[in-house]
């Protein structure tokens, strides 16, 4: 059988290199309740397509009736639904992930589709009986050596104390739109009382201290489709009506957004903290679909009301201030590959690779086209051997096949590179490189 | 001689089964004029180069006189002047499909360049005079199934009641900025008094329900550069002016336009019609060009003011208030082709594929390069094999050549998926995608 | 030793008949004092890293300490830096042009590393003590039959009279942003009194014909990130406040700048002078790095605030005043590609090729992939072959390099046009195309 997307032999030489190396999974979505409870799951339904919202949408598109993706139908039914359609997906990610999560997990080589279903059912429920495939079983299977599900700032995150391969990383969405409700609960959990943004900060600095001390060493913000960086002065204003419980005028949760941001930025700089920037997405699409299927239920699109200089003006702000924190800017739409990889360029610190960097194709980004494209934009506008490296942010704990497949891409890229006389160095050099984008680059954060 | 595109075996005998299959060309602009007539034309100038301003724009790059383009020089000193600047067009669409229009229609395989061109001349003119190269001479050659092209909602159309393979595509630009003359006309065609929105929806459906009578399947919307869907809540007021012969501001126009454009997509919605939108054209440029070569001369631009999140509160609106109908987004834009490809995802219908979608690479964007691309981002942002297929937006009668083009580059692309081990097929099921792809899909369009 | 880029037999053969014609860099940023001082570099971090931008920012994104960059190190020490970080840069152009820059003028093939940075730093000194690698010296050796160094209107370049093969291209930046010490300069130099708009652009008029007399024929314009084209008829207002000395509001600047631009326009269109317009660059990034390394220390984003109709709006009303100049677009968003090529169909002039055109792929978009996907774009959204051809932009006297790079790059990217079958042509138009593209066409702008 051929090998997925290794197609030379330099590619797979270097492959063979780093296909053992451990994952660092630096954000996903991982659900903290089946973590607790090393959740066995009861068929592959509840494993491999429930948790998925990627496999809901392309149903959705190809017309599948909203029952069996997120209704009442049975799993067997939906796990049926999902195989008749699998044939057609030529290009997907999907597919190409299917592939190998049931080759490297279950090792199962079957065609999916109609015919094969039951017979799919079967061998894998039998298989998801063994100690092998609860979630601890799988994270030994992928070598997961650090991973860093979310969490909001009030979570109760102190399991994580006892899970050395796991660590929250911050969400702090809550955070920069804050509401009556939830700085009180921010209060009760810090006993810290909370009139002024000054004690909102201190508030938070000390659950990131928290956080921080549960091994939290990357904190997220979802910048969606539209967001500008604008202060105005008046920050303190709207949050003393924010704590009275009035709702805010766009402009005004905007600019207190803006000042919110800021001041997290400059507490990351200070503790150490790498910032994680999610541009461009369009959460706001369909009413309906969202009433069905929730927040998180595969139907955002890709925003392109996203501005450059807002960013950049708020890095050098935080720079201006306290120096800047190192930060991940991850977008997706793709048509902002190279203006983000350039931005890398934009912002220095002595000592320090990268101080801003984009991270890996995301989310309906994630794919061979799209990881790629990124490898080709990011190696002429920045510094390719600088990169951090892929996460999955993900919600399925087959997931980390993507760091497998990431890798695939990679070796084969810069195989290629060689291949075409575009870049000469010797096989060591190369290691030296599919290892620090593999592992080492994350690796050197984790341990700054 | 080589074949145009294909050079696999594979790519071959894929497009060997779809060579034949009819042609459904649902959004064109070719002459009703000419159809009525059954034209007969003069010379190969008077259907090759004077009705396509493909060709004119190429030579007024190439800096050709006006004079041999629109201008009063005689047909062959206008041919002459085509034929030198062709060899030159290195890349061009329209130098491919210029081999394939003499290819597949006049059997001609010449070299186009100023010494063959008398030769050419004398050629294609004699025969012309044939039968078969008439109007319905050439649809037949091309196996054309339905073809539709657009007409206003006021047009006279009764013609198409006894055109089995033609149809008329409501092009409703004028209902969405209407004014007084124009609905005046409505009135009268329609006998209802127009005063209020309401009464102007009630004439626009009965017009549509008579265009539907006459196998309309699909109405287009140009939504220009710059276009922002912004209901305030005051379009009847807008309205109202209107009838009285005034003229709004821009503000008030757009939200009179949006305000329009919503109703309509409910109405298609209860008729089961398809929406088509076309996004991303700069219209506005040269006032001198517009002078001369009329407003559609071929000097448009591509506009890079389009807003995703405007279309999406569109689509979201008339899905909240009817369910959505079909609709069918093109763009001129190629960096709007992830977004508006993802976007697929972001509604649904139990039952119906796609009911969003992306209509194919569009107008300028019609060529090689962004067939490929389209492909390429269609198969990883949405379903391809769920994709409506080609369709010219032609004003010539050889243009449906492209649909023989756009198969070829189908069937090139899927087998170069399969050789880079990029998708699993037998060959039944790489027949079965290439054929939806090619009629099948559109087809059941067609039949729905 | 393989052949950078080239590698098919068409390729090379083309490349052999272009790779000795002069060079025409119809737009650069070289030193004028180092040109009439006929500078002699004192070691090759001087001549090689010191002037040049894009290896600073690569050494900052690689964590370089300052002090090696821009900071009091050693000349040595400096170069060692660059030394240690080369071997990474898979993709970046700098690679590939340090290569060329190596064979092409020292005749070294060593690999540049840590290893070997004193064998390289004693051979290269050695050299740079012969007359032929004085700027003179370096002139010689590419055949630069034309260069254009940028020059600001009141500068003083008497000195170009005596230069046959370089004359000053004029940057109005500082036309277009005017304040009281700039006019009243501008005064002194022209003996014109300014107190009007009409004063102003007479006095422009005269310093460009004097520009004109010492073989100008380029201006150049930098419309950064956010410039809106935006008269609103206040501008003698704005523009009297300014010669008081008065700092105008963001509106009121733009709308001047707008209207100074406008008229610039319809000057060049008289005399016969070409326009070039630079848009898409983010210079406000980092204050810090400014405060280092001053306004051109290689720290500049991209932006995505770019508005197409903004500049169509320009050229359309520079047309219908005078007629349009001929005007050459320049995008460091490479988004934007598409847009800019084909807005070269929306403008002509009889007899005039392209007096619109796309500028070739600029500033951090120039490298290979930025300049095949030039080539791809322009060669489906506008004429190819009408191409004004290669312009470095640069700071050193070594970037001559990039015209032979430049070559290579088009002639294997046509060689791979007629490998695909995707153009005929027998050998003698290809050498015609690609001899336009590396000289003629822009050789046939200066006999304009």
């Amino acid at each position: 059988m051929k090998e997925m997307i290794l197609h030379s032999d330099l590619a797979k030489k270097l492959y063979q290199s780093v296909k053992h190396l451990p994952i660092i999974d630096y954000h996903n979505h991982l659900s903290s309740e089946d973590l607790k409870n090393n959740r066995r799951f009861e068929n592959i339904t509840q494993l491999w397509i429930t948790p998925d919202p990627y496999k809901h949408r392309l149903m959705r598109i190809c017309g599948v009736e909203e029952k069996y993706i997120t209704g009442n139908s049975c799993d067997y039914d939906k796990f049926l639904a999902w195989c008749k359609v699998f044939p057609t997906l030529v290009g997907t990610p999907v597919y190409d992930w299917s592939l190998l999560e049931f080759q490297n997990v279950f090792d199962i080589d079957l065609p999916i589709n109609q015919t094969n279903a039951l017979k799919i059912w079967e061998l894998t429920n039998e298989k998801l009986q063994d100690e092998e495939y609860t979630v601890y079983g799988l994270i030994s299977r992928f070598n997961v050596e650090y991973s860093a599900p979310c969490a909001n700032i009030c979570d109760d995150v102190c399991f994580y104390a006892s899970t050395p391969n796991f660590a929250p990383s911050l969400r702090a969405d809550d955070i920069l739109s804050p509401n009556k409700l939830f700085i009180e609960k921010l209060e009760r959990i810090t006993n810290i009382k909370i009139s002024t943004l000054n004690d909102y900060y201190k508030a938070i600095e000390m659950r990131i201290d928290y956080f921080k001390s549960l091994g939290c060493k990357f904190c997220d913000h979802a910048l969606d489709n539209g967001f500008r960086y604008s202060k105005d002065q008046k920050e303190e204003d709207y949050f003393k009506l924010t704590v009275q419980g009035n709702t805010l005028k766009k402009e005004q949760s905007e600019a207190l957004k803006s000042d919110i941001l800021f001041n997290l930025g400059c507490i990351y700089s200070k503790k150490n903290l790498t910032m994680l920037l999610h541009v461009g997405a369009l959460r706001q699409t369909s009413d309906r679909l969202k009433s069905i299927a929730g927040p998180a239920g595969g139907f955002a699109g890709i925003g392109n009301d996203f501005e450059i200089a807002s960013i950049t003006k708020l890095l050098n702000d935080i720079e201006c201030k306290n120096g800047l924190c190192r930060t991940v800017i991850f977008t997706l739409n793709p048509a902002y590959n190279a203006i983000i990889a350039t931005l890398s360029g934009s912002f220095s610190k002595d000592g320090v690779p990268s101080v801003v960097s984009q991270g890996p194709a995301w989310w309906w980004c994630d794919h061979l086209e799209g990881m790629r494209e990124f490898f080709d934009k990011y190696s002429v506008y920045s510094v390719l051997s600088q990169f951090i490296g892929m996460t999955t942010d993900s919600r399925s704990f087959l997931s980390f096949v993507r760091h497998d497949y990431y890798r695939r891409v990679l070796c084969q890229w810069l195989a290629d590179k060689i291949a075409s006389n575009q870049f000469n160095a010797d096989e060591n050099q190369l290691l030296t490189i599919v290892k620090k984008l593999s592992y080492e680059n994350a690796k050197k954060i984790l341990e700054e």
